[in-house]
């Protein structure tokens, strides 16, 4: 056998950028990395390189230096790739703003490894980009410590989620990819089959049915991080595919889960945050959720809650609310004092289309205890104190009211309810407020379609203290099924499944699947379910969105390392983009152009 | 805010079926599982209860346990899904080959928690079912040890790669999945958009572009656990979805990437089966791999090289090895006493279609010192020595010999070899000899296309001292691409890639791409090269081979949950199938039946 190790003739680096300091005094060292910037004072060149871990300087002066190092070093260029040679020493000006700002490095010797062109914008924590050429170039993007930042709290942040989970017993599992397309919920994308004319393959937009097939299978405790897809019209902050981790068990109630995943959550943000849960989450129904903040994903990093006024208005003869289905108020505490103009842009927001108040009614409780509206004409100081009792009001503070039908109100009200919060200064990001909203209703009613949607999905099990009630009221039917909401923000989401055939079949029948639909779609599943299935339920958290949320931002295109724009288009490698036709041939399909 | 925490008013198990033992005699415990078998002795009923984490035994016994208890017992039949609540007691009869071997439960209380119909195939590890059944029904093959365990090793090695990488400081970093197809190696599975008429995505067949722009971008130490996808025309044991871990580093020559990964697979061999090397992994030059073993992927758990004998052979008027570009042979230790039945199944194996020699030569070495051949006609036994010498045979030997045009005899000699390696029991799955092989070449001749292409991908770097080759001689350079093989399967392979944006040009028209096409398909990588470009390479291994390899197997599908057929199909869910008309009218496309 002809067996040899290769002699190692040359390292690239001894250290990265991010580890020298005082220690290293002395020490000669190769780095290679990446320009970021030079200063050349005539004799003297200062360079920060760049990496990965961080900055180190490099300095050259002129008649210490070789000559011809220093000639090299005035010309290397911003994003050069270069590697240098030198001794660390001690810096003049310290800078105790980075960890490698006692020392910088005398260099000896100097390689250019890689030339660069300009960038098309800095590459700096502020750069000068746009979004869109940020995007087509979305590798000198990555450069940024702002992106980068986020991609290693996503790197770790998804080795935690795995650690905690092994260590809870739960099993990896993967699942395929190419799945099968169903009507139900968004529309998928699919993959025709080249094999199999005119036949396709669907993306799938979750794991649902396999990983409830894992519980058949008898792997009580099963998770994934994976990838899902849902081809929608995308709105801002919406990717045509995302990552999921997703979480099933069987042989437990809704409390197993909770405590499992409330658990996953508190590890989270001890080890990646350095926050410790002491407490339980707090729980709320969904039905107080819609009730008090109008929303079943309330921020509850404030109070603010709703108060409904219905009663107390109604004493008076004032036709807006008379008429109206619902009247609510919020109490913003130390808000009596706002100029015209701050109470005008609040109008100015309820009755934005988006949100759709007709208006806005305000009540002032001044410092000094008087009471001034903008419905004075109809209701006297006395019904206004009422209401300041309703809402827990104080001289000082600003109620503010809306009137109208239920959900549209209460919609509305939210909305007001996070502006103010907002403007209150309530809603800062390193602050986290998780909460469980549970009992979610089993079905929605679709105006369109004339006919129950399951809210989750139509695995998800009725409580059964409200089955009695499926053929007679499904509309107020609850079902087993809870999500976990940090900061107004919905993380994720699940229910304890159906896991009996005939419940199965009348789940479907519910949704105005005919028998034969149900068959052909799921009979899969409904067979499965007749060999022996266990009581089964999960959860799924979206994590592009917990990383977001750890991160302290809202977009999740910031934590996802290659995204697609709104209209579902990688800028950077230009894609979708056509085919050749032998490829369409291949595929017996071919594109029929629309008027 | 409502805050409440339910009571925990029941819990479906206190145990699973693997851990109760002699220290639980006494306890009165709850599991949940399911029926293995049921044994009816009249007076006496014994039911294996079957979960995850193993088997454990129940009694009933009439007049002892609860009428109601033992009748309910009597009904329950394989598969059902049920509870029992019994106290543990120690058995008369115990077997010491089960972890619970020592104790049975006293049933006191029994609940079916579901019924089963009888499976389709018995789920035992030695099953009746077929593998078409089996694919069929893959929810209960699942429920079979052989399968469950090797789903928990897959998980185990998941663990442990990610542990290993996220400790050598690598960042698991997401590619996308819809990407952009491009036509160079294998055919891409594609994926209409919807939004942009006549366009299509791609699925990934690598995440390769990617993690080299990452590296472009300064990540230095990149790693995923990833799915591919490859619509090849399937062959046994290939996958159309497979599972990849990819890898990419920065600032590193090809030393630094085998030892990292080495250095992975003896972390995963020690973690994962116990065992150590404390030996560098053996290395092999392409070159010498072909002459030697007539494989670029040899077995090294056992020696049989193979020896060139055409010099030798040639002393004589032999016109078969004599019109043989090439004449080689190998040694079979101990084989001289062959029986003529089993000479000719060696020579009715080279000679099958898919082998393809003409024929066998053999030189039996007798313990007596005689040499007796099927060639005594052309060589006396001072010629037969000569070959004995060269091949290093031993009196009681057999030596076989093959002769034809190079490649096709040495390819047809590796499965002699690899045969007869088998035949003496050299390969033992539980034997793993691990053998990088370095120095592929960088292009492969396509006699079809009468073009070069890229042996390992577009990519890859020429070795620095063979560029000079590049346009004058192509077929002769080497490129910095290494493959990592465990007894004779490849595990994975990689290289050392491309980072000159010129180099990169170069290549493309090498392999016959016009400027137009390298620009349009990789436009963003080479425009990304301009912008500074560290030197980088990497590596992928076969995930699902990997797993095989430890588990002990040849087939990748008992490796993974929900594989597909060979036909590409999804047995289960029934995929790929039909899609709805307004499905295709929405992505703008249509089936064309074809003749």
């Amino acid at each position: 056998m002809t067996i040899f190790v290769e002699k190692k003739k040359f390292m690239f680096r001894t250290h990265h950028c991010g580890e020298l300091n005082a220690q290293h005094i002395g020490q000669h060292v190769t780095l290679s990395a990446w320009v970021q910037r030079s200063r050349n004072k005539g004799k003297m060149i200062w360079i920060d390189l760049r990496d990965r871990y961080g900055l180190t300087q490099l300095v050259f002066e002129e008649g210490v230096t070789s000559p011809e190092v220093f000639e090299q070093a005035q010309k290397v260029g911003r994003e050069f790739v270069i590697q240098v040679q030198g001794m660390v020493i001690e810096r003049v000006a310290k800078n105790p703003n980075m960890p490698t700002g006692d020392i910088e490095i005398k260099v000896e010797a100097l390689k250019v490894l890689n030339k660069a062109i300009l960038p098309p914008f800095t590459i700096e924590d502020q750069t000068d980009g746009g979004e869109e050429i940020r995007m087509k170039y979305r590798y000198l993007d990555l450069r940024r410590n702002t992106l980068k930042d986020k991609l290693i709290l996503r790197h770790k942040l998804a080795q935690e989620v795995r650690r905690f989970l092994d260590e809870q017993g739960f099993l990896e599992i993967e699942t395929p990819y190419l799945i099968k397309s169903t009507p139900e919920g968004a529309r998928d994308f699919v993959v025709p089959s080249r094999m199999h004319e005119g036949q396709f393959y669907a993306l799938p937009q979750s794991p649902q049915t396999f990983k409830q097939l894992l519980m058949v299978s008898g792997y009580d405790k099963y998770f994934q991080l994976v990838k899902c897809f849902r081809d929608e019209d995308l709105r801002a902050d919406r990717q045509p595919e995302f990552t999921q981790i997703d979480c099933e068990m069987a042989f437990i109630e809704q409390e197993d889960i909770l405590n499992t995943f409330e658990g996953l959550a508190k590890h989270l943000f001890k080890k990646v945050k350095g926050i410790e849960f002491n407490e339980p989450f707090s729980r709320m129904t969904y039905a107080d959720a819609m009730r008090l903040y109008g929303s079943d994903k309330p921020d509850i990093r404030f109070g603010m809650q709703f108060v409904e006024l219905k009663k107390l208005t109604d004493k008076k003869a004032f036709v807006v609310f008379n008429s109206a289905e619902y009247v609510g108020g919020i109490c913003a505490k130390g808000c009596a004092g706002y100029t015209r103009k701050e109470l005008d842009s609040l109008t100015d927001f309820v009755t934005k289309p988006q949100i759709g108040a007709k208006g806005l009614v305000y009540v002032k409780y001044n410092e000094d205890g008087t009471l001034k509206s903008t419905v004075d004409k109809f209701y006297d100081e006395a019904d206004l104190k009422e209401w300041a009792v309703a809402l827990n009001a104080q001289p000082g503070d600003l109620m503010l009211i809306l009137a109208g039908s239920t959900a549209k109100t209460q919609s509305a009200l939210n909305e007001l309810r996070l502006e103010m919060g907002q403007r209150l200064g309530f809603r800062n990001p390193e602050i986290f407020a998780p909460l469980w909203v549970v009992d979610f209703p089993l079905l929605e009613w679709n105006e369109d379609a004339k006919r129950f949607h399951a809210m989750h999905h139509p695995f998800t099990s009725p409580k059964p203290e409200d089955i009695h009630m499926l053929s007679s009221e499904p509309g107020k039917v609850r079902a087993n099924a809870y999500d976990m909401v940090i900061n107004g923000v919905e993380i994720g989401g699940g229910s304890i499944r159906i896991h009996d055939s005939e419940l199965q079949q009348l789940m479907f029948k519910l949704l105005g699947f005919t028998p034969e639909q149900a068959q052909s779609q799921f009979g899969f599943l409904i067979d499965a379910f007749r060999y022996g299935a266990p009581p089964h339920g999960g959860l799924a958290l979206g994590f592009d969105r917990l990383v977001a949320m750890f991160a302290g931002i809202d977009s999740i295109r910031e934590v996802i390392a290659f995204p697609k724009n709104n209209a579902g288009r990688d800028m950077m490698i230009d894609s979708p983009s056509p085919i050749d036709l032998a490829q369409l041939d291949e595929l017996s399909l071919s594109v029929v152009k629309k008027g």
